[in-house]
């Protein structure tokens, strides 16, 4: 079994993928599932999640599908028009029941949008679902586990690296693989870089979110398999709506 | 003062750029001016390096000029109509006094394309000029020293992300830099993946290289510091020949 670690999206996955956005659009994904949400629609772009929820008649009057609540961010801060940013802690303290949550983040979409051109399963992991995510992955591989980080704004994010490391001993403790760079990289980063939270905390990204006064979301993206939830890809099918043609359908698995 | 270390050449450079091929690119660049070669001479294709050279006239008969020999390789071997490949240890037992090598190889030349086409200062660094390299890029810089990994087929290579860990461990050494998130995956590779040689022999493309044959190469690019020769990209003038317009001259600095 070969496992890949690329430190940026760069596609042609063949088999098993693990997305990691670590800061956070990975790790709110699970706190939705955590927290009842049928499923997540990850969009392409913010104006593809508005269309979902809000249809807009002749008149310009709104009428607002309540079955979808939208949740997202651009440079860390919640978007107009959106219910929700993209913090797990937020997320943590609400309840989705019978709801289905539309996702647009600057990072974490895009990167599982890559995966999903080419990958047989694509699941979405982070710290908090670590044990879990991995297990799966490698219930599921038959040839390659490929874990994706998803940097921010095209460069390489240092903790996603770091997660991708955590991600990567829990593979290897499970049986052999061959490693390429960028998992002996994510080893090296995990090996020496001190705990989750110090390795996190330490990250551009995440000294960002502490000024952003978003702080307790660094803390809760580095707390480790708190959750067996794994957000996992529903191939479309053939009938499926023309609305969510374009969107990504993880449920939890 | 800024240090940037780039894992893969992303562009966007404002000021000083030290860019990193360190199997072999820029470890040969060093190498064919330490054996007197007036100038390199980095073009975007290898057929852009075979016209350079040759003139065909109207009867198919090819004039070459002498002052030109062409390096490079594809897939780690020499290239039809080069003269050479892109190896340091074969340029070590030559001499180019009053040539001009013009170089076109995988990654490294489209690296140095990308740092081009915003660096203020262009220098070409391996191992083997370390303390030169990092002591010019330091003098030169204004704002910011990117140091730029050209990678293997865009993906991100170890030997060039070590490299950059040591360059980026003299640089510190000079003054104060505020660091981002590549140059500390930079900095945490070289500080626990052993010494250069260690590290180089393990990455996926110092593996490919020993099982062509090349192996002293890389032992050839582990060395540090062996040379002070640091090739400096020179900038274009107005006047300049136009079959040289695409293409980046680079001389001993």
């Amino acid at each position: 079994m070969k496992l890949r670690v690329d430190l940026l999206p760069y596609g042609g996955y063949s088999d098993t993928v693990l997305v990691v956005d670590i800061l956070r659009a990975t790790t709110t994904a699970v706190a939705y599932l955590e927290r009842g949400a049928a499923a997540l629609l990850l969009t392409s772009t913010p104006e593809a999640a508005l269309s979902l929820r809000d249809t807009v008649n002749a008149a310009g009057e709104v009428t607002r599908n309540e079955r979808y609540l939208l949740g997202g961010e651009r440079g860390g801060l919640p978007m107009p028009g959106f219910d929700f940013g993209n913090s797990p802690v937020e997320a943590a303290g609400q309840n989705f029941t019978g709801r289905e949550v539309v996702m647009n983040t600057t990072n974490g979409t895009a990167a599982a949008h890559i995966a999903a051109r080419s990958g047989k399963h694509v699941l979405l992991a982070g710290l908090v679902n670590a044990h879990a995510a991995t297990r799966r992955a490698r219930a599921l591989a038959v040839e390659e586990i490929a874990i994706v980080c998803s940097g921010t704004d095209q460069r390489v994010s240092l903790e996603d690296v770091y997660a991708a490391g955590v991600l990567a001993e829990y593979l290897l403790a499970m049986g052999e693989f061959t490693v390429d760079d960028g998992a002996r990289i994510a080893l090296t980063l995990r090996r020496n870089l001190g705990n989750p939270l110090e390795a996190l905390s330490s990250s551009s990204h995440g000294v960002t979110l502490e000024r952003l006064g978003l702080g307790e979301d660094v803390r809760w993206a580095a707390r480790i398999s708190e959750s067996t939830v794994v957000p996992t890809l529903v191939v479309p099918t053939l009938d499926a709506q023309a609305d969510l043609r374009d969107v990504l359908k993880f449920v939890a698995g």
